[in-house]
């Protein structure tokens, strides 16, 4: 469909522009208390603009939360391809969802005030489904660990839900508090103590005596 | 100083009758969205009744939040005075204080829509706290099992961020999912599973040969 004359040329730099501002409003005032209004004059448009690229606040909102639940997508699908040990895959998951995370911290920041939050009429997002899909990596990641001795056999509840909830925590860590207490270095230090852990007793004990 | 005749007279029912209603209201609603007259009808009394017992809606937030507060520090004390190894210690304090925040879901569930949430005009609650002296507790511990022998020499840095950040991701479990996916069984699990994979390497080796 060719575009009516009065519908603003496509201008990635507008667009952009509207997202960003719009995730700075709904973060610092709250979804529900952001007008359009104070959207497009903080990025300098009209509303017509906005509503061209993107329907309405609704539309802004979806237009975030999907980006960033696609950036997760893709980098968990990255992540999990990766050749290697249980243990440096692990690593490379975390570390890399770590990553992603604080590239977009007012997203996830968002997406927490939006979860935890009062109902604020925004469109419902499946937040659950991000720390559900880690669990069930990092689960296939400890079974296949076990299989190749990586890992001593154990009940895998316990240890999945240690390397989940570590991470995850850390994972607030990092939009709650300046500076954060843990940085990617002490993420991985834990990812390690945890496997370090897990790890046949015999082969433990193998490796400590050889350090000595 | 006399009551006036048009006071109500105290009464612990209506107390906690308002207490229970704007809890709910709060949390159901949001603390900004929730009006003096939603609470006195919810609660069956009049908006004078509200003001004689709390002063003002925030009067009446700050009295939830102080209480569970103070609920936490007398737990956390009582918690702290138990005689026995540190692995004992550590299983009773974070059941305990798992055992109280599930007494508390509702209140629980507040400080996070406060904490996470939008700005709702609320007074402020320093929420950091009640996290940094889990921190700061567990942390003492740790080093006292180092002392003791029964945890191995190591950095207590990530040991003790497994530790509570496994608690904390527990915790958010409860009020985040019906029915959670980890109990206090399963708390349980992941802190002995931590502790046997933190105590000293030949004692582990020692302890699964006796076991075969």
């Amino acid at each position: 469909m060719e575009k009516t004359t009065d519908s603003p040329a496509d201008n990635p730099d507008v667009r952009e522009r509207l997202l960003a501002e719009a995730l700075r409003l709904f973060t610092s005032r709250g979804y529900a208390a952001t007008t359009v209004r104070e959207i497009v004059e903080a990025a300098g448009v009209t509303k017509p603009v906005l509503y061209y690229y993107f329907g309405s606040k609704e539309g802004l909102y979806l237009e975030i939360m999907n980006g960033i639940g696609s950036l997760f997508d893709q980098r968990v699908d990255a992540l999990r391809m990766t050749n290697g040990t249980v243990r440096e895959r692990l690593l490379h998951l975390f570390s890399g969802m770590f990553d992603g995370a604080r590239m977009n911290l007012g997203a996830v920041r968002l997406a927490y005030a939006i979860y935890f939050g009062p109902p604020q009429g925004a469109p419902f997002i499946d937040f659950h489904r991000f720390f559900d899909q880690v669990l069930a990596i990092v689960d296939s990641l400890v079974a296949e660990g076990m299989e190749t001795g990586e890992i001593r056999p154990c009940d895998r509840h316990p240890l999945v839900w240690t390397l989940v909830g570590s991470y995850h925590t850390i994972l607030e860590e990092q939009i709650c508090r300046t500076p954060p207490r843990v940085d990617r270095d002490g993420l991985c230090a834990v990812i390690n103590m945890i496997l370090d852990g897990a790890a046949p007793r015999s082969a433990a004990v193998r490796a400590e005596g050889e350090l000595i």
